[in-house]
């Protein structure tokens, strides 16, 4: 610094105009970063808060990121709002905090604005990849295989029968085109793993005959809604339903994750080696992620879904002896990708389609009714079709499936995101997801009677 | 599925035509995310090819994911490009990947290249900030203070040595502007503290009293660099030198980086407590993020850079007893964050600007040897400054200083991004980085005489 003084000033006189135009650039891009990480601040606050206060009573974190993200999103304070939906740099209201206290000038802002959304979209897509990376490692072939034929018949019946039973009422009562109909059929399929899985241990109840089917049903469920997604997702692709594409999609669904599994269980010996020679920081970490990553693309290309990919690649990793050391370190990675996508699902709903006062969105209404009824008696129906087994309590079983979650949540966002849904439809889903969720934690409680020991009585 | 064939075929035609423009939308979407995720494939394979050949020839990882950079990037294999480096969408390998094996179609590749490598850039930015505040949680406030005098002294004239010598030596010698000057004299500054730590722990001289100062040094060093990089960075946004901007930005980063140390040590107590009280996943990571993000944001805002607030919320963060459950967090996102940065600097370097059969680039050569001969004579200097310890080794003081890393590798890109350095200067930069990196583990072995017992044959 003590040798600037001491040059002549008409040396240091820098002239800016030939690298004007890269200078913006370079002033954009200061504060296309400076928008990214306003949004990022705002993401993980929404996502605390409502986590925190669903914790203090009684419901999954994941349901107060997603009222978290509708509070700041399109329906309530136009924190987080994205192109697609319609809005534009003025209708942001981070857009116009960066305007009152950074050097953001008007004209920059809508392309700031249409960047910064861009990237906030991609890390939010990026969050259901290693999401469902994360569930696929948390998941387990053995277990599925050990809780056996009980689990299989309540997953099957759980997914066939709300499927059906929704996609027909929508159909023929509400007269929805086929394909939001299949679509909002299949939101309807998958219990979420994590959520039954939280609750029951709540209720102290996961490792009773009940909660080993409810838990192995979810797992499976779990593999056969994503398999509908990518099925779904396809046939929005593609445009039309035809058997030869249904039946093409299921066999490639199914010929993928049997193939990237075998394929993936032969060499994952190999791929262990690699690790264990591997000497520089982050070697499982990032080697799982390169995996995951090549899966994800290869389910792209063709023609199936990124989650399945990292989904697949997950279960593969978890039959690795790194199981645990690479469950570690993706936690962390989840709990910085996960919530934005929570959280974004939740800000680009309008619940305002949902608003009774308004004469045009009472069949949007109706048509969540009607999801919600389908959606829990779909559900309750599986525990009855448990065999073999005079003195299981069926009906927990059956309730203990009803909470919708991730899957359901990745559907209407895909959903939305592909223009397959109306947004009557989406918000219909969204609204099914936070009921079941709602209701599922009070019900379990009742219906099994005389709780044990219970975790957080245990912790306290 | 069953209930599909049941299903008249009129009804089941779906019309695409309302849907168009956002059925597009999606499909190119969906494109930018397989665009991502094959990029981030390829960044991560480079950084572990790079790292691991690097670590088994007993030079830093780093280095290799810098050196895997300039391979798939715009030097070689054209796998990474960038628009701003003025490439298109024909000029990227990956593009020509996704073209050949996805349903990307030639019109909509420029849109998919560009918002792609728009998002890889800002999760390249992302990563600095999160190595910034990583390197913050490493240092320690206290143990600079307990190193003490030779510590501060050896850090200051290191830093003031090569950067008064590099800046006057480039605005004489070579008639450079004093900008460009400046930022490349800035860019000699920063002693890398992960480089040098790992070679002093790999001769097992890491606990020795030299070993001490210079990690003391380093850190401090490192401290002064980023206060460095602030001030440069703001003169090249605003344009000219003037006094007091100068002083202004030193007043200001020092403000900044006190004011955020004391009112984050005073606020730190509520953050433990606050985190404490939080019963949700990933909760002290995510309010550690949310407070590095909000600092980030406030340097920007007040001129600086945003590493340089995530370096501060990293000290302040350090400080708490949450320190090392934080750092175990932080280490695997970074350990998916950092290498993009590294090997997005190294594949926007083009070499070819220092190719010696072109005349036109002999210039940036010479430039290269006179930055090198400066940043090494600049810091074997700095060992015969210490006072009160006549047993000390003081040449291996001065080399233990050479490497340089990250922070002057953080300069070449945000200089070549912001437009202030010239390919060839910002090459040379690079070429500085590359060189004190390989040089320094041979030449401190020499130093330190009789080796002590290695880490590796430790583990061996």
């Amino acid at each position: 610094m003590n040798i600037l003084p001491s040059i002549p000033f008409s040396s240091l006189e820098w002239t800016p105009l030939p690298l004007l135009a890269t200078a913006t650039e370079a002033e954009s891009s200061s504060l296309i970063i400076a928008a990214v990480l306003l949004s990022l601040v705002v993401i993980y606050f929404a996502s605390k808060l409502g986590g925190e206060i669903c914790v203090r009573i009684n419901l999954p974190p994941v349901l107060g990121e997603l009222v978290g993200g509708v509070i700041i999103g399109v329906s309530v304070l136009h924190l987080l709002v994205f192109p697609e939906g319609g809005a534009s740099a003025s209708d942001s209201m981070l857009i116009q905090f960066l305007l009152a206290t950074s050097e953001l000038t008007p004209e920059a802002a809508s392309s700031v604005f249409a960047t910064s959304s861009e990237v906030i979209s991609v890390l939010s897509e990026l969050g259901v990849v290693i999401l469902l990376l994360e569930i696929g490692i948390e998941s387990d072939l053995k277990e599925l295989i050990r809780v056996g034929p009980q689990a299989a018949i309540v997953a099957v019946v759980g997914v066939v029968a709300p499927f059906a039973t929704g996609t027909a009422g929508l159909i023929y009562f509400f007269n929805v085109a086929a394909i939001p109909a299949i679509f909002a059929g299949a939101a309807l399929t998958a219990t979420s793993i994590g959520i039954t899985a939280k609750v029951l241990a709540e209720i102290g109840r996961l490792s009773s005959k009940e909660g080993q089917i409810i838990i192995g049903a979810a797992v499976l469920d779990d593999i056969l809604g994503i398999v509908v997604l990518a099925v779904v997702a396809s046939l929005v692709k593609t445009g039309k339903i035809e058997i030869f594409n249904v039946v093409y999609l299921i066999i490639s669904a199914g010929a993928f994750l049997i193939g990237a599994i075998v394929i993936g269980r032969f060499l994952s010996p190999y791929f262990v080696k690699l690790v264990n020679e591997m000497k520089t920081r982050g070697q499982l970490l990032l080697a799982g992620l390169i995996f995951a990553f090549i899966l994800s693309y290869i389910a792209q290309v063709i023609q199936l879904e990124a989650i399945l990919g990292s989904f697949t690649a997950g279960l593969v990793l978890a039959e690795t002896e790194k199981r645990s050391e690479l469950a570690d370190q993706v936690i962390p990675v989840a709990d910085i990708f996960v919530p934005i996508f929570f959280v974004c699902v939740g800000a680009k709903t309008d619940l305002s389609v949902l608003n009774p006062a308004i004469p045009s969105n009472r069949e949007g209404l109706i048509i969540a009714a009607f999801l919600i009824v389908v959606a829990i008696v779909g559900k309750v129906i599986t525990g009855f079709t448990v065999f073999g087994q005079p003195d299981i309590n069926r009906l927990a079983i059956g309730v203990g499936m009803i909470p919708r979650g991730e899957v359901g949540l990745v559907f209407a966002g895909v959903g939305s995101a592909s223009g397959a849904l109306s947004p009557s439809t989406d918000a219909a889903i969204i609204m099914m997801v936070i009921l079941t969720t709602f209701l599922a934690p009070p019900l379990l409680r009742v219906v099994f009677k005389e709780p044990k020991v219970t975790l957080e009585e245990q912790s306290n």
